[in-house]
């Protein structure tokens, strides 16, 4: 069998309630945060019938907290391992990280799901509950895929390294500790919903808080206070003038069908305690996209020189600078040449299934392929089944059809990367 | 004795130890909200020793609850009484009420006052606690005006009518109900904290709570979602219009010195619940100044009429109009002319007392006074030691120099305006 494509195909065509499954048990050990360990469970239970060296650690040494890179609010990471299973190559090809995260965000408000969200239901050739398409589909893309390159007897040349990460939703502590760990490869993919489109690039974020102070008064002599939320309404204006002078500077074509490359929302404001009192506080939250290109610096240098623009044209802000906090969530952008050889890899065989080229667009949202590119050196494409759009929603769901088609282009790709051991093979 | 205005001033000069006591004590009795009971046990006590006829009623019945001017959040009155003590008079003078609530504001963050809350302790001329100036301050000069009267053997021909109200902090309920008893006068004195200014004209006010619609979207397509946050600054600036035609309206010389008349106030904005997401839904709350003469219809039709122009003018609120409640609290605005008698006998005592004319002035905020004029035809003036700006604060204190000379006019005005029964006094 010097093809081996053909029985690797035909074995994944054929094995499709095994994968439907298998990813019904992972959705229904709801994996939120702290409560990863059941689902991570059944993830190492998978790599060890398939052969693969285990990796499994709590992650949370001081060389992790201390690295520039990393964010989490989360004290105790014990219990709830990273795991990572490498599938040794015969040497000479070219290695592939396949990293999927396992935590899920919370299901939000019960009444809003049709079913348990936890229920792993399938209807009508999708599959529900939270985490179906962010991302535990994407991960049992990947594992189908292995599975069907093992079970057909291939020998693949280089090294497969399959990561199941904790702390994707939080921030990436747990693709930072893989790689801290030492885990690099030639290449990487990571198959969040993407829609079936090829994300090259990502859009990196960070989320700011900003306070604007005011003066207290009584209402009905409001002119002897100053509105906490007049001169956040000032500070927001300020903020929309910066994203659209960042955006106008978003030349690259990846972005020219979306109407604003990286947006910077403002997600939260509160203020004011009393409806007949000035408030003398008021609290912005929100997050600044990041560009591919840009470091995460940058970023935050132009937002903070952005307050001190506006802080030199007003009496107020001069004696009350608006304080600003990076807290929370950050997410590293990341980018990879269009015509990278595993662009061109993963486009092949996209076409070679589909009948068509993929789309190529920047993902709105970073990613752990941020981590793995700028902190891991390693090339990440984001590629994978499932919509945005119901990711975080109520009854989210997958559909069955587009995992398993994106698992028969991520066996095909495989095979072209790391390269097929022909003398092994009939071993 | 044909005038008893000395022996009535050298009595108010040499019992001012007795007024402070009484005052230490009644602020010593943290009459907030719900827990009246003990401080109108002070006040009843005094009103026997003084020989006025009481009237003590829990209030709440069904004529309250359906009276248009009502307006509480409050289940349960049971335990803490209104209080009236009426002096009668012997025929042919006017009737006047003097009237003060006993209900104080919370006393607010603890660490924020130097000592406890309610010590009543004095120091260099002030005496200090929760309600000294709001307005406890303001009833004991009346009682101690009262007092003074009654010691000095004077014989009124019109009738006294003291009140010691509660609910006036969250809405007026307890002078509604005075009122609704049958307590009018042919005048009424409010002493509120008007450092000693005369105030005919009394601003009303309505709290209102305008709720926004968005529509969520991840912060990283945030042009996928309508931002409730940027929806609700376009209602701000609405209302900041509409305050600019109401106030230009404002001609009266009253208020030639007030840079807003009737101020809008924007007191509270709660939006969003998460950095990286546009915000489906925005809540402004805040109060409208309404102006002495106008009916609170009128300030209600206003800001709806202005919120429908918006409407009008904007897709997204054509198909989600902002929601308006009314709700929380009320006051009614009073108004009365500047040349009513009352107001000539109490400048007339001013001028006596301090030396030159008294400060003629509207007040910023709704008092009492407008359910008295409105619902009880009784003509209206506000008029009493302290100043505003300590009134809801920590460290709230009262100069006791500031209430004796209170008293003094009190009693000449009270003299004046009743009259003295020359031949009951000597008997």
């Amino acid at each position: 069998m010097t093809n081996p494509a053909p029985a690797v195909l035909q074995w994944l065509s054929s094995n499709k309630d095994r994968g439907t499954r298998f990813l019904q048990r992972l959705v229904q050990e709801g994996s939120i945060r702290g409560k990863e360990s059941q689902a991570q469970a059944l993830i190492i239970e998978k790599c060890r019938k398939l052969g693969l060296s285990l990796d499994i650690w709590e992650i949370g040494d001081e060389v992790l907290f201390k690295h520039p890179a990393y964010c989490s609010d989360r004290k105790d990471f014990s219990g709830n391992p990273n795991v990572v299973g490498v599938l040794k190559g015969t040497g000479g090809g070219k290695s592939l990280i396949l990293n999927g995260h396992i935590d899920v965000v919370p299901q939000g408000n019960m009444e809003d799901w049709e079913d348990d969200p936890f229920s792993g239901k399938v209807k009508d050739g999708r599959l529900y509950g939270r985490g179906s398409t962010d991302m535990k589909g994407g991960s049992v893309a990947l594992l189908y895929a292995l599975e069907g390159i093992i079970s057909s007897g291939v020998k693949l040349k280089g090294d497969v390294i399959f990561q199941s990460v904790i702390e994707e939703e939080s921030g990436g502590a747990g693709t930072l500790a893989a790689v801290i760990r030492g885990y690099r490869a030639d290449g990487a993919i990571i198959p969040e919903p993407t829609n079936m489109k090829l994300f090259p690039k990502q859009q990196g974020s960070m989320w700011f808080r900003i306070t604007v102070k005011g003066r207290s008064a009584h209402g009905g002599t409001r002119y002897e206070g100053i509105n906490a939320i007049e001169k956040a309404v000032l500070v927001i204006h300020k903020l929309q003038d910066l994203e659209k002078r960042r955006n106008e500077k978003m030349v690259d074509p990846l972005f020219k069908d979306i109407p604003i490359p990286i947006p910077i929302n403002i997600g939260k404001l509160q203020s004011g305690e009393w409806p007949s009192s000035v408030p003398d506080q008021a609290v912005i939250e929100g997050r600044i996209g990041v560009a591919p290109s840009e470091e995460m610096k940058q970023a935050e240098k132009e937002l903070m020189d952005c307050l001190e623009e506006l802080t030199a044209d007003d009496d107020w802000f001069k004696l009350h600078p608006p304080q600003v906090e990076w807290f929370g969530g950050r997410w590293q952008p990341g980018s990879l040449e269009k015509d990278h050889p595993l662009m061109n890899t993963l486009s092949e065989n996209y076409e070679k299934m589909v009948g068509e080229k993929p789309k190529i667009e920047a993902s709105p949202w970073g990613t752990d392929g941020g981590i793995l590119t700028n902190v891991g050196s390693t090339p990440v494409v984001v590629f994978g089944p499932g919509v945005t759009e119901v990711a975080h929603d109520a009854d989210e769901y997958i559909e069955l059809g587009e995992m398993f088609r994106a698992a028969e282009i991520l066996a095909l790709t495989i095979l072209d990367w790391c390269g097929v051991d022909t003398k092994a093979e009939g071993e």
